[in-house]
């Protein structure tokens, strides 16, 4: 613990503002898609900030950048990353956070002169939001292994742009091997995006890991049929079945408890006429819980219900996996540590999941794992309103600031 | 009863067959949205058959186009009409089955050289599928006084054109006053757009009135939320409380059991993806009654239920009448005539009420009106695949036949 060492919190909002200018929204907030010509910028920006902090800059296939502050010994660095691609109507916190409070805690020990023992490597992925290429977390993925850089190369926008070309006009292919950096750790302070810590109460959570995601459509054939000529025994209606599945799908939620959520996000109808029973009904169903038995358990109860539901009003159910993850889970003695360094340095703490995927979970099966989080304003983000108190930056990128020393140890 | 007189089937069918040439689509079925070019072409050549038949054609200035054979005394007619625009996937029969069959008996009195008491009426309503313009009945209503004529003709499609230019374009401006022939009675003809008869294996169906609409629109207000990183307890979904809604609807009818149904045809959330918890959801209810009474608890039945889903998920609620019908009953004489005539004439029959809107529900409070329903196959309509044999038209237009003669008056 080197109490008397912290950030320079006006130095950090600082640039937090000058990256939320480059590609800044008339309303506020921040739009900046992954390889567009304003993330092209903001690229620039923060790799010139490297630069600036002597950092040894590298850039890999996937065009994901990182900067390396050397250490005292020939050790794996100490990985401090995260994104700053955003959603189209984004904040400027999410993801840029994780990347600035890394170069500020390299300015921090720049300026005090302080030498670690593992280097120090701050880095920012490729393509975190998948607002604009899917999947999303695809520069971290290609990084880890989880992803093949040809295939993520390849990905289409919605006008057909691939990653690769996209890549190479901004001018962010480079010529390293994703994944040939490896980490002895990795950790990512982020904003919650979620109301838990800020309805607590509560400065500084300790992210147990990422919880399991499952994502099914079921699409519902039925018969389309006149509302008022059709008697109710005859109808085969989707619409019905569809929200009973939506009803069910929040029962699964309430009868299993928390962390289990349930959403029902979006529902299609067709021919979506007020006077013609539904022939086809597409619904989605989000299920989500830090524990795989436990999901699998309401998958199933999903599942089956989704067949009663179809059966019982006459209709036949198809589903589709959209997408699958198993939970996540951190290092245990990185989330003691975020516990512990938070309480000494002043901060309230609770260990919580994320409910939403992170560039950490991708390094978690493969090096010693942790993230920070601080409260999200009314837990809005992925939206202009997103907002942090920047007391509570501050303080996320102290406890960020100790672990990383942590990690990367320093002499006494 | 005059059993040995009966229309002529095969030149029934090919009439409906000449006019479902006009507007053919290429998998079967007809496109002839009223005013429009293929409107135009078959009101000629309907109008021709008129001429043919030596009625005396008279168009008012909605475009409603009737012709009548004289009487034998100085008595207003006797009224047979239905209508010949379609939706945009219709059949051969909806509508232009009542038109036809019309045509079809005075071509069987004037070969049988019958005279009757009244004059008898042959006439087709503009507009009667509301498929282009709104609303509905468009034709029937301003004849009968319910729609005024300066709104109607003011009335636009989705590209802008009104009625009144488009009747102008197609010829169809009348110089007759709408209303200015107050029929004797009204009787329609019409395929039952419903699976009741086929289903009870029934021939002819005697109307006894239309079921009373109600549709209404609710549009529920929610927070936008990510699915993953908000608790179940700090959600207020909008898309939740329309599934509650779907469901409730369901269960309504159950409840009330028949005649009672009830529809939910159109969800529409917002954002509507997969992982956010909906801001916005839009839902429609269609309820129907052949009791205003029971109508008027199944709305309040549903307006309370929505207040209570919304307050209990935290969500606020607008609702909007879209449509708002009373029942109407038919003649019960008119009503007896047709079960009588039917089983006369070696017809099964039973009673039940329109769940569709009809020109003749527009007469319905003005003069004695009937209508005759034969079977639909699959009880479908509005679909290129409407059918009803042969066999059945026939039937219905022979009852049709009967009644005719049983109002206008035949000397023994």
């Amino acid at each position: 613990m080197s109490a008397d060492l912290s950030i320079d919190l006006n130095r950090l909002m600082q640039r937090i503002h000058a990256l939320g200018e480059i590609g800044a929204l008339a309303g506020g907030g921040v739009k900046r898609l992954a390889l567009s010509d304003a993330d092209k910028a903001g690229r620039d920006l923060v790799q010139s900030w490297m630069f600036d902090l002597a950092l040894s800059v590298s850039i890999d296939r996937i065009g994901n950048v990182w900067g390396i502050r050397q250490g005292l010994e020939a050790l794996p660095p100490v990985m401090l990353g995260s994104h700053i691609d955003t959603v189209a109507t984004g904040g400027l916190y999410d993801g840029n956070l994780g990347v600035l409070a890394g170069l500020e805690i390299i300015h921090t020990l720049n300026d005090s002169a302080i030498q670690t023992k593992h280097p120090i490597a701050v880095a920012f992925f490729t393509n975190e939001e998948g607002a604009r290429f899917a999947p999303d977390m695809m520069g971290s993925g290609v990084h880890q292994g989880a992803l093949s850089l040809d295939q993520m190369l390849a990905t289409q926008d919605a006008d057909g742009a691939t990653v690769g070309d996209e890549l190479d006009r901004i001018g962010y292919v480079g010529d390293v091997a994703p994944g040939s950096l490896r980490p002895a750790s990795f950790l990512e302070l982020h904003i919650e995006q979620g109301p838990v810590l800020e309805e607590a109460d509560i400065q500084i959570g300790a992210v147990t890991g990422v919880q399991g995601i499952s994502w099914t459509e079921f699409t519902i054939h039925g018969v389309s049929n006149h509302a008022g000529t059709t008697p109710m025994r005859l109808r085969h209606d989707a619409a019905l079945v569809a929200a009973r599945l939506a009803v069910e799908a929040r029962n699964i939620a309430d009868d299993f408890g928390p962390p289990q959520v349930a959403t029902v996000g979006s529902i299609r109808l067709s021919p979506n006429l007020v006077n013609v029973v539904a022939r086809e009904a597409i619904i989605t169903v989000d299920l989500r819980h830090t524990d795989e038995t436990k999901l699998k358990e309401a998958e199933q109860r999903l599942f089956d219900c989704a067949q009663q539901f179809a059966k019982q009003d006459g209709c036949t159910i198809d589903r589709r996996t959209l997408a699958r993850f198993e939970p996540v889970e951190f290092d245990s003695s990185i989330v003691r540590d975020v516990e512990r360094t938070a309480t000494e340095l002043g901060f309230s703490v609770m260990r919580l999941p994320s409910g939403a995927g992170h560039d950490a979970q991708m390094f978690a099966p493969n090096c010693p794992t942790g993230m920070v989080f601080v409260p999200s304003h009314k837990g809005l983000s992925h939206n202009i309103r997103e907002h942090t108190a920047p007391e509570l930056l501050g303080a996320g990128a102290n406890v960020l600031l100790q672990l990383t020393l942590q990690q990367a140890g320093i002499n006494p």
